[in-house]
Order: C-alpha cells, then structure tokens, then sequence
C-alpha cells in the first residue's frame, strides 16, 4: 500500500505520508486552508499553507467542496494542545473528483429526505459512528459465542412452513414445491444443530411483515438466535448476562470515539456492566401496581412498562417465568408452578425495551406434540422438529438477541432505522 | 459449569469428570462396555467395567442404543499408544433418553432420504466435520477483513431492482410498494458504505431462482462481497490472495480433526497456500487450446475448462482482464485495452472450479450511464448507484466469495448441499 489510514496516523508522526479519501469540510483564511479531511477510518485536520502549496496548488485546493475525493501528501504532527489529536501539515495534494451541489448539508433534513438519500447520508459523522459500533457488537457476540464452544450454524432463511400463522409473513413461489416463507427466526433449525455440535448460533437476516410504523420496528431485521444443549434455565440466563457485558466493554474498548460523536453518557454503558437483576413476571406486575400501573398477571409488558420497570436500575433486567398462554409453544414450563415457563425476556435500561427472548425448550415427545395439536400446528410439517424429542434428547436452551436494538441501546441512538445501512420499513424499500 | 466438554479433556486427565452428550456408537464383550461418546465439541472412546459400575447400571448402560443422550462420570487418561488420544473410564452414568429405532444406520442411505432426514444426519461424523469447517472458513474471512480495515456493512436483502433481469430472482409483494425481489448480490448497495467506512463487507445470504440441477448450485447461499475505495485491479487480487491463503492456513491450523475425519488431502491444501498465478482470459484459452479445447476468445469458461486450466497447479489461479461483452456492466475497461475489462475470476486448483470474481468498478458517471442505457437498465432506480461517481467518486474495486465453493474445496468433498445446514434447491425445500 502506497498510503496509509488515518486511524494509523500515530504511527507516522513526522514522516511524509500520503492519505486518500474525500473532504467533510473546508475553510480558508487568507494564506491557510483548513480541511477536515475523512477516509473512511477517521477524520483528521488538514492545513494548507499557500506559499508552501504555491500559488496554482493552493487555488485549486480552495475550490474543493464538501464531499470531493481528494489524496494529500503531507506530514503528520500531535496537535499541539489536544491528546490524542493530529493534525496534517499539507505539502501537495491531488483533486481526484470536484463534487459538485451535495445535496446533504450543514442545515437540518427531514428524515424522508435523507432515507431516500441513504446512500449519501450514510457518510454523515453521525451515521457512520452508528454502524461501527454495529460492527463492534456484532464481532463481540460472534467472538463471546466462539469463545464459549458455539458453533456458527446458518439457518435457512426459505422455509416451508408458516409456524405461527402467515399473517407477519413475507410469501414467495418455490419453483413446482409451492409457498416458500422468509423466515422470522431460525430458531427451531438450531435446535436441530445442538444434537451435532452441542451449542449453535446464527447470525442473519429475519423478516417481519408487520404492519407496524414505530420507531423501534424495521420489515428486514439481523437476529442472533444461540442454543445449546444441556442448558437450563438459570444457566441459559447466565450465558446471556455474560454475552451482553462483554459486548459493553467491547463498545467502550473499541468505540470511543464514535461513542463521543453521538454524544452517548458512556458512564451508564459503564454502570450496565454489573450482575442482571432477575425478577419474576408476577414480581414485576406487582411493582409496576405500586407505581401506579393497572398491569394485570396475564398480560404481556408494553412499551411504557418497560420503560417504567428499569428506571432507576443500571443494569438490564431479566423478567423470567412467563404466564404459559402468552409465550410460545416450545418453551418448558416450569416443574414448580405448570402455568409459567421457563422463559425470560431481558429489557435494557435507559428505555430501550426488550433487547433478548429466551427459554428452555419443551424436551418432551408427547408433551410438545400436545401443544402442537392444541395450537392446530401442522405436525406432518414438523415432523423434523418432533423427531429431536425422539432420538436422544436433552434439556436445552436458547435465546434471540435483535441486533439492531442492541445497537440502538448501545449507541444511545431514538431510532432504529439508523442502526442498519439500507434499512426497510413499511413504506421504504429505496434505495 | 458442573460439566466439561470433550475438548478439553486433556486439561483433566486423572480427575473426575462429567461429560453430557450422546451415543454414537456402542458395543459389549463380557464385562466390558465401549462407548463412542460425542458431545459436539469431539467424540471419546469410553469405557465401563461391569464389576465397577455395578450389575443394574451396567445392564442398564448395555441397553443404550445408538443415539442415545447420556450423562458419563469417569476419569480421562490418555490413550495407551495413540496420541492425543483420551480414553474415558466410567465410573457411573445416566441415561437420559433412549433413543429408539434411529434411522440412519452404518449401511449406505440414498441421498434423498439423507437430505430429507437432513436434521439427523447432521449428527454424523462427516456432516458434523464439514459444518465445523464452515464455521472456521466464516471466521477466517471475517478475521482477515476486520484486520484489513474492512468494515461489516450489511446489504439489504430484499431490494426494489431487477439488476439483471427477474428470470432468476425471487419475487414477493412489499405492502403496497409492489415488487420486491431477493437479493442476488450486495455489490452495488457496498459501493455506497466505502464512500464512508473506506472499506467495507457484508457475509450474508443470497438467492438465484435458477433451474439448475448440478451438484455446485444453491437456490440460497452465503456469499462474503467485499469493496474497497482507492484499491485498484492488481491490489484487488492482492487482497483476494491474501486473503483466501489466511483462509487455507486458518483450516489447517484449527481443523486437523475434521480434515482426518474427511480424508481430505492436507498436502495439496499446504501447497496451495503459495503465490497465485495470473493468466488473462486470453492467455487462458491460448492455453486450454494447446490442450485440445475449441474455446473461442469470446467466450465465458466452462467447469471442463476450469479443471483442465489448474490441472498440474497446486494454487488458485487468477484468471484477468477478460472480454467485456460477458462480464457485468460496472466493471472498468482496461485503459490498455477497451475491449477487456479489470475483472479476474480466481479459480481453485483441485477441479473445485470458481470461488471468486472481482473487478474494479467503472467510476466514471457518464461512461457508467451510457452502459446501463445500452442496457436498457431502468436509470431512475439506479440513480443512488450513478450519485456515487457525481460526489467524490473515486477508483475503488472489489469481490465476491461463495462461501460453499470455498467450504467445498477445503474439505474436499464432492457436492456443495453438505456445506450448509439447510441446503434450498429446485426440488428441496424440506426440513
């Protein structure tokens, strides 16, 4: 490489190095030129001095406008009051393109204006911070699992069978074999994967046809789904907790500097990473009744409860032990009390809502097949699915993390059509 | 943990130990009892001694069947003559579930009955060796990328184009904004992140609703494209050799086991990992010509010229600049020679055909329009692609990797549907 990074910058401090990328600003001032130069891997202060440039150079340098590609040659010095900070002191640059009427500037947009120009919007500060710590977080739940005896197990994403009802559904044609779905979650495949390699996870795209338009719902969304073999419940909580602080130090490690560009309180990340509280569902329905909520023992958390039961907690909570008619088919019940499950749903401080489902799994033959009836499943369909209770099995558990939220959370960020690069809602699809 | 893993047996040699896993296979002589016992992590030969587990236990462990999930306390040692061979000695053990009838047996299976037993077969020791494989291949990858500058950019699956035409994409209805088709490839939609990551890659699934039936097709597959600004054709395939030879080193390195189950050459996988070969399209069928082919220099290779092209090569081999008229509309003619263009096919040695294809990208706007309207592409949706060359466009190439070839050939084996967990094909869609 005949370059270098900005993010490498440190490393050159005094040498004559070349950078090539676009400029984010420019300003002159009689004889200097200041241009906050970006690559891709950081900004860096570059300054341009006429007599140095000579006369022609530093003329076309000052007609560089925002968002031009430019490469410098120039040498690298600590600035002089900042830590951490450099600056470039330019000896020549090359102008690769002139850009001409960028259409995002320094005034406010609306946000249908800059979703349809996602595509120039993405090179904001703002944005690009936000989806290097998706990077981050995705790497650090890979990297968790892998360390942890999971192995990457992708489940398919064209699937046979409409396991809750076709209406959230994306549909297509499969060649002479019918319907073929998009699937919501590759769940019920991995549990397939621990019979072979123990402990699983995928990592990909799900779809939710869901005629919903909040801030917190995107059509096209990345989930984690990890399951392991002879987990329960408790312990099952346990590899979540440890996942989700080793993600929050990986962000404080890894992201310092994005994390200052949103303007994220990284001392509440900092405080999140400490034991989860666990409290039962009823627990939390009577807490949330002496705060004045008519929550009733039945009922799912909303929005509001959510937010309402970790204000004033630091840390994520997990609400455990579900009342069985509102969760899913396969979770376990619990042995002490048959009307919850074995389940968990872990909410995030902050107000960022529920960032992971997870449970034990129904181990028994002939009680999930029962479930399966009663919900008139279509058991030939899930033959597959019954034939895991059949041939050698063993208590087991899993848990979903959607990414996004994750990211929001750790961003700190109000909408989640920001955490993913070409996002896809209800009435966007463009580009 | 009150349990270990197989793998790490060896760090509790002469302690006592539990293992959780299942029966692979079983047989008794007089008082002695031989377990192959597999946990996911790896499989160990265990031993009961009836006189030490005492008559009931053992009568009852002489009934495990294949496929059973059973708990085993013992005390590891190393194995008498093999080594890093483990031995378990039982001391008790709990069975968990019998498991009844299994029906993959050692006698050989059509393929049809394996696929659609898929969720079983996937425990046997050759599907379990080649999805361990895969799961190393996916993190090579990544771990080369992500020290290499390279950002995770994830590309949207569902897309509102037809790029190159629908006869061979999926097609669903997106709410009330029509159309919406399944991504085939995240090429263009990366273009946009390396105007501000730099560098950036998506590992992601794809989809070609194409009616071919030959052992190297998917109807779903993973693909890793990756695409760099300022990174020109030569350095491309740097990129691209670098990074497939991290790759090869990688599986050697952390997959011996698999390779031994699978029988794989590990000698030619150690002599590919050397400089590649670059041959230009024209030189490559001067070449197959001498051999006896009737290749024309218009014309694309097929999989017979594939083999007979790195017949005698222990690398991959570059294949460049080859003649526009059969390569994609972006791609950057030769300034040396329009009639070619900067793209290069990297074909594995072995008979294992294709693995990737790359190109720098066409970056100028007005040679990039007058191609797409030759083509009769619909330039209104493409407008976000053509923004890219008006603001701050700049040389950039990249490419695209199937996973599956590349799992393919690093195990060695011979039809890429045992390289994913769930393979999708035209009459398969089932479990």
């Amino acid at each position: 490489m005949s370059y270098i990074f900005v993010k490498d910058i440190k490393e050159h401090l005094g040498q004559e190095v070349t950078l090539k990328g676009w400029v984010r600003n420019i300003r002159h001032s009689g004889k200097l030129l200041f241009i906050i130069f970006r690559d891709g891997t950081g900004d860096i202060q570059s300054v341009a001095f006429k007599p140095e440039l000579g006369e022609e150079a530093f003329e076309a340098a000052k007609k560089l406008t925002l968002e031009s590609s430019v490469i410098l040659h120039g040498i690298p010095k600590a600035h002089q009051k900042l830590e951490n900070q450099f600056e470039l002191a330019i000896q020549s640059l090359e102008v690769v393109q002139y850009a001409e009427d960028y259409p995002i500037s320094k005034k406010e947009h609306g946000p249908d204006f800059l979703l349809s120009n996602r595509h120039l919007w993405l090179r904001s500060s703002k944005q690009w911070a936000v989806l290097r710590i998706r990077h981050t977080v995705y790497h650090a739940i890979c990297e968790y699992l892998n360390n942890n005896a999971f192995i990457r197990f992708d489940s398919p994403i064209l699937t046979p069978n409409a396991c809750e009802g076709t209406t959230t559904l994306f549909e297509l044609d499969y060649f002479d074999e019918g319907k073929a779905y998009l699937s919501q979650s590759g769940q019920l495949y991995l549990e397939t994967g621990i019979m072979s390699f123990g402990r699983v996870y995928d990592f990909g795209p799900v779809f939710r046809a869901e005629r919903s338009k909040t801030r917190k719902h995107l059509t096209e969304f990345w989930m984690m789904d990890a399951e392991a073999a002879y987990v329960e419940h408790a312990e099952n909580m346990q590899i979540q907790e440890e996942m989700i602080r080793f993600v929050i130090r990986s962000v404080l490690a890894k992201c310092d500097q994005e994390l200052d560009i949103l303007e994220r309180d990284k001392e509440a990340l900092k405080r999140a990473d400490a034991p989860f509280m666990r409290m039962t569902h009823y627990e939390v329905v009577e807490y949330l009744r002496t705060k004045g909520s008519d929550l009733d023992h039945e009922s799912d958390l909303g929005a509001a409860d959510e937010v309402m039961l970790t204000e004033g907690s630091d840390t994520p909570i997990f609400v455990e032990k579900w009342p069985k008619a509102i969760k899913a088919f396969y979770m376990k019940r619990d042995p002490e009390n048959p009307d919850v499950v074995l389940g968990s749903d872990l909410i995030a401080p902050e107000g960022f809502g529920e960032i992971i489902g997870g449970s034990q799994r129904e181990d028994d033959h002939d009680l999930l097949l029962s479930r399966m009836q009663a919900e008139k499943m279509p058991i030939e369909d899930y033959q597959w699915f019954l034939d895991l209770r059949k041939y050698g099995s063993v208590p087991h558990s899993g848990f979903g993390v959607g990414l996004e939220r994750l990211v929001t959370w750790m961003s700190g960020i109000h909408h989640i059509r920001e955490t993913i690069p070409f996002p896809r809602m209800i009435y966007r699809i463009y580009p």
